[in-house]
């Protein structure tokens, strides 16, 4: 879509909006237009607010989770379990499990699974960083919290045969079932397999 | 949703984008996290390109599209017809007209339709300001091109009568017809009728 802009300006801001992941040109135009409507302090607001998004995050240096901090908020909190590292795939898993309110211990960010399909192999994950934390001694449960999917669960295998060499490690994974509010009729039979083989007793889903 | 963000900046962030129509704040999530992936420099830039944008772009004194001057680049350009006046509804029609490249004559922008739905009525848009324009004596032709909805054709309507005084002034509308490409058997009998009635003749689309 070819289009005459009045003005250099807004196709500047169009053409930005537009890099963004799932906003094409005419979006990218529908919300430069809303923001020329709105008050010129919403507009600048929006501006300011992502350029110092982008100048002060950076990823925390234990573990990878984004933070304004060389150490980020959950990694620095004493009251954090730090004996007990949950690895997940990124950033949003964190706010994920966070907003569970049912974890207090502390995280590590792979950044991905590996996918020799997408060309990601373990290098380019933070997979090295997660041996040397547990290398260091303080670590006493990993627990693997990746997408049960084929890439996730290679990922799994992989990082658990990484930390064989550190037996007094407890490596634990997210249990497998029914999702809670979904149907059996519309559960896969593997995940029904799964949730039959780890049943859990009644009496323990009562006393919670 | 309820999210614990482990940086304010990137809460300030996903605020401010989640204000943009249509990106809820999962949406505005993914856009953040997508601009922390990338180059700081792009980040940078989407912020400035809307902050420069909406401090930059103003409305034309004369036909009210956007511009970066107090006249439009079309209503100052002289080659264009000024006694050929296109009313449009807002500043995309004239981006969709101008991509045309069949309309040499100038805009007056009205910046919506005639809605007592919407409690719009005739003094929120620019239709005083279009009056004076044909008022003024410059003007020969006004081209009613809004959309061929009901709050469309009533503010034809309401503009045809506000022009009678000035009889010399021909009020035109766009052509309603069966669109390029569509098939008789999905368009509807309304536009059906008219395009019967207005019918013209084959060898003047001929020669074209």
């Amino acid at each position: 879509m070819q289009q005459e802009f009045a003005s250099r300006l807004l196709e500047e801001a169009v053409t930005e909006l537009s890099r963004l992941p799932g906003i094409g040109r005419k979006t990218a135009l529908r919300l430069a237009l809303h923001i020329l409507r709105a008050d010129e302090s919403a507009g600048t607001a929006l501006g300011q607010a992502i350029i110092n998004m982008r100048k002060g995050v950076r990823y925390c240096g234990v573990c990878h989770n984004i933070s304004e901090t060389d150490v980020c908020p959950i990694c620095a909190d004493s009251r954090r379990d730090r004996s007990c590292v949950c690895v997940v795939e990124n950033v949003k898993d964190v706010m994920s499990f966070e907003n569970t309110g049912q974890y207090t211990g502390v995280y590590h960010v792979l950044g991905g699974v590996i996918s020799p399909m997408d060309g990601i192999g373990p290098d380019v994950l933070e997979i090295n960083s997660l041996v040397e934390r547990v290398a260091a001694g303080e670590v006493k449960e990993v627990i693997l919290a990746l997408s049960a999917t084929m890439e996730g669960e290679t990922t799994n295998y992989y990082i658990y045969r990484r930390l064989a060499p550190y037996t007094d490690v407890r490596i634990t994974q997210l249990a497998r079932g029914v999702s809670v509010g979904n149907e059996i009729e519309h559960t896969d039979e593997i995940t029904l397999g799964r949730s039959l083989l780890n049943r859990t007793l009644f009496a323990d889903s009562i006393k919670r």
